[in-house]
């Protein structure tokens, strides 16, 4: 049981498995990766069950490779992943290590910057469809600022927008079968991130001249870190069929972006976005955009990729089995039991029945007494995932 | 100077200058508001210097009034407000204080409720055209859950955008003259509220069958309590063209929804909120939903109206200094010049000119060695805020 | 198994089982409590497996009873207690509730405040003490502020601490068996709270003219509402012999006030509470400071009383678990083992093993090396809680 | 106005002015510095009105020198302070950023560690004694962490107490004239840091065998972070005597620290903190512990020194002209009056004015229904701090 396999579309970033736990305190604990250690890694993470592999541009060819070089680079690490298997189903660009982002990428008030900006996305994403990638994430770190004088906010989405039409028509125009998924942070590295949440990027999403060729990428610390809750959040994303891709991994709210193992910090937000994607039949990667504790070594780092499927599977299983407890279902079909027979005024708008609707009487005082035994289904719910029941 | 005028359309809300104080460790510390009160005080806030008064339902008419009851209080509501020289700009349906709502209104489980929601905001509304509204807010606080289990998200969406489909047909079959604009809180008093922020909002509008009726309220507080910077959250909605209304007020982040008088715990943010307002022209009306602490008397409440109008024209004299400031000016337009002649790539997308540019050198390292000045841009905004320059 | 029992010394409060579930934005739904209400409660209590209940003076005695009123009451409701079986183990002073503590009780800036506080505290112990309460707890909700102007913060804590010494020699003047123990709260219903830590009120008590009759009582909502770790808080007062008492109960981190069913929220970090109070042989009181979600019936509070004790008692056999895990302890063995024969040097300061330390040399680079299988020990402790190991 | 002079005792760490800008996700962005730049700032500082120059020792002297080395670089150094005219008044060592660091120093659970940290701490002593610094600063960045299962929260305070027992009785045995300030953060970068705030320092010290050589060196940043009022935890250390040093910067509340220029996110807590130190005679060092953006070059790190001690010197002036301002002064007296002559029962506790005040009738309702006055007071504020006033 529990076993990592192909089919459950396991995904891992290069810049997870080969963290080197660099922080903004601390050097780093583990070798920095080169080719050979990335073309190892994919064998290894093919033994442990994953299905691919995620990258930045830079994560594999250096910012300074010339054209000769990238290829040469992308042809031996393509032939590592067919050798061990596996596929490169996400990429993106590195938008942000370079001191040329350091005020921003598409949002910098600087024009240059813009414009290579927009030049190393279009190389990017020739670099991604190339390895096969049918998912392009644009998670824009530095878009944002610490003063809000120096970048006036409504120039700064309007020129976020210009990026997006602009290589849409690029991927469009190159006949390019990928689709683009935007991921949204509140903070850091910037004290301020535009478009912050991913409600945020959805409501931008509809600005942009082809909404149809993007959609989002949410990830669980980015939302958690603004204390918000990340299933409501990837429900929402469903909900407006924007789901794209998605970001697993753990965070305590209110801190630093930690990026811990899937489930590390909260089981039970965990459960219940497992618990989201099974009930809703998400078909996409589950990537794991995470890293292992600064205190581990490179067999820490193994351990670390294990615990987060592990998990995940742990948890894919009490979703089934809280589907099938009989008396957590009963309650929760009591709350939704149409006890007053008002079916026929929620059906879409019409004249009558909203005069209908207007004339009712409703006993109200009686409906507030009624109680809704969530506590008892919470404790069920804890139990289940206890073990105890 | 700083006198406020009503064409500054200031505006406060009933239950803002009314509010007795209670919280949920304190009974009320000023009286319980009746009618003569309201009367009474729409006199008060002309001569403040107010513009109008917003309301819900509730604050007005009695939960449980017969259609007579209504009618006759506000025929005298609405002389008071005539004789004071005030209007009604916007109002509101108060769907959170009785305890039928105490799982959610428009998405509580319960078909009886949603379908009472559903009645109590028609009502709401004919009453808020009866007074006059252009603007009808929807702030959904109890639209959320503490108890995932209870409410699945993805469903929960679907029934909140039910009832506004099924609202806005409302309005357009009465021939109201009115719109609609959506106010996001992430949580208090549930643990979670559905689409949490504005961005959130936005996303969801653009689902809606009629999107062109709706927009958004955001306000001060709600997005600063989950950390977000409430700026950059208004230049989204206006860019979208979404901004129909504001709240006002203030907030420390990351605790309960305080509703600070305007300016009382972030001044520099609350500048570059004004800023915003008055560079970009917002036409709408500048709502105070905040209410005196409650250390304070009716004196005391007064006082906070005063201050709440005060502090913003002192901060719109401010943003006028700011915008004929020299050098602070030329720090900006250092920052935006185009020094490599770029501008050429940063036009709509063409197949040419994105050739062009994928074939053109950047010294990016040159790029990002080059200081923004933006320490001492901050500084001189810090300077004039603190009224030194 | 998990069945309560009076051994296991778990406390409710008057408030907790008897919350109306009035919040800031929504009125009672659950009927107001009376004496006879809590008089059934503590039959009700005793048959869940409670041991006992605390109370604030104004639970059980209304504000403006006569002596000899509260005489009667206290009379009556101790032998409901006896007749249940319960005890009182701690009581504490309402100094929040009515309007004349709105700035604060012991700190407030009225001297009048003050005296009537010192008053009211008083005849509390005498309360308290006549109902066999061997805690004392003071949680000063209002000793803070909005507004830094109106209380200067040195002499606040100058009062706060008068106020303790004063109370202290009352208690030993009139020979009660009674310790003080002080909760700590960072906001919520102020803006901020003084000494709004453990950590702070273990500093303060340090400065009280007798620190032995005065310990502390942490609660897992406020520590947390900070996004402080709550076991870390609690090993402090442990570690200074003060932790006289503890509220158990849920919460996520920066917001509102929870008070959650204990174990509601974070499954992880309630299981190392539980840990750290059976491993370490906490002996007090396991005080539940918690109320039912306003959903909920009065069924759904019994329901949430018989949960609060129940995931206990399922961490608590989960701690026996962890503890007899031969793979965990090894892993922990392996981290503390002394491999490099350093132990002398860790005893207490000594010159000549100081000068030998000094000349120590220490292979660093090989010591930073060395992974810790952290990642492998979290991810056991998961399996552990999610009872699949 | 506003000049900085070397007798306001304003300091820079080596790592504020020094520092490169990179963060977890971006390359240094300026030069790594070197001693020749070291040497150079030291004038530079000194231009600017710094009174000295506070360090680590590795940001001196590399972590690997030999002791001819470090005596080498500190001569050197110590040269270009003399001839600048600045000096060290503080000092404190490198705990976090080499990878034996990594799960902690005083507190690792592997003794290896808790050994070399001790060696490390004695030589940084004698380091900073060398160069005259009578403050000894200890940062536990890394006393923490991110699996509870892996440090025993009880044992692991032990161990940070032996520690401290052990250097404050090494210090005491060289015969050095230094004291010891600690320093608390929450988190960041580990997931839970031990003592996490200011108050939590307080108690630990006195859990000391000898806590008169320790004191605490609060930072605006690290109490900001868990959102806790940065004034009140300074008021708590001057109250206890025990406010030793102070680290000044600026923070937005529940995010990554940044460690912002003075002033830079808050005016309003920035002046009550000015206030503080000013109306209560701080005659410590005022360290600015904040770097420059990273959108910065040299030229803006110099930007960034200036707009720290210029925004304190503004500050302090507002400070004056609060405490001569007739309104402001009269509103916060007429709070503190003594209205009802009750300030004999607020004497230190005797038996007959006890028994006096229990007997003596308030009228708590009267008391109740008073107003402070706190929204003018507030408002007043707010006004004096943008200068209209």
């Amino acid at each position: 049981m529990y076993v990592p396999r192909p089919e459950h579309h396991f995904t891992f970033g290069m810049w997870t498995y080969a963290n080197a736990g660099r922080d903004p305190f601390g050097d780093p604990v583990r070798p920095l990766p080169d080719l050979d250690f990335h073309c190892a890694a994919a064998a290894k993470l093919a033994e442990l069950g994953a299905y691919g592999v995620n990258l930045h541009d830079n994560d594999l060819v250096p910012i300074d490779a010339t054209a000769a070089e990238r290829d040469a680079i992308a042809r031996r690490y393509a032939q590592a992943l067919a050798d061990a298997g596996l596929c490169v189903p996400m990429a993106t660009t590195n938008l942000f290590s370079h001191p040329v982002f350091k005020d921003g990428a598409f949002t910098s008030p600087v024009p240059s910057v813009r414009a290579y900006a927009l030049q190393k996305a279009m190389l990017g994403i020739d670099l991604g469809v190339q390895l096969g990638a049918k998912i392009y994430v644009f998670w824009g770190g530095r878009e944002g600022s610490e003063v809000d004088a120096g970048k006036d906010p409504v120039d700064s989405i309007k020129r976020y927008r210009d990026a997006f039409n602009y290589l849409i028509a690029y991927a469009k125009d190159q006949g390019y079968d990928i689709k683009f998924a935007l991921e949204a942070k509140p903070n850091e590295p910037r004290g301020h991130i535009f478009l912050p949440t991913t409600g945020a990027m959805l409501g931008f999403i509809a600005t942009l001249d082809d909404p149809t060729q993007c959609g989002v990428n949410p990830e669980v610390a980015h939302e958690t870190m603004a204390g918000l809750n990340f299933p409501h959040a990837v429900a929402q994303a469903m909900d407006a069929g924007k789901l794209f891709h998605i970001d697993l991994n753990d965070q305590e709210p209110g801190r630093y972006d930690q990026d811990f193992r899937f489930g590390a910090a909260n089981l039970k937000s965990s459960f219940f976005l497992v618990k989201l994607l099974e009930d809703r039949g998400y078909a996409g990667m589950k990537h794991f955009d995470a890293h292992a504790y600064r205190t581990e070594d490179r067999d820490g780092v193994w351990d670390f990729c294990r615990g987060c499927m592990r998990t995940y599977l742990i948890l894919q299983e009490k979703v089934a089995r809280f589907n099938a407890d009989a008396e957590i279902q009963g309650l929760i079909a009591d709350l939704l039991a149409d006890r007053d027979q008002v079916a026929g005024y929620l059906a879409p708008y019409s004249g009558p029945q909203a005069a209908a609707l207007k004339a009712h009487s409703f006993d109200i005082d009686a409906l507030g007494r009624r109680g809704s035994r969530l506590e008892l289904l919470d404790q069920l719910t804890v139990e289940l995932l206890l073990g105890v029941r």
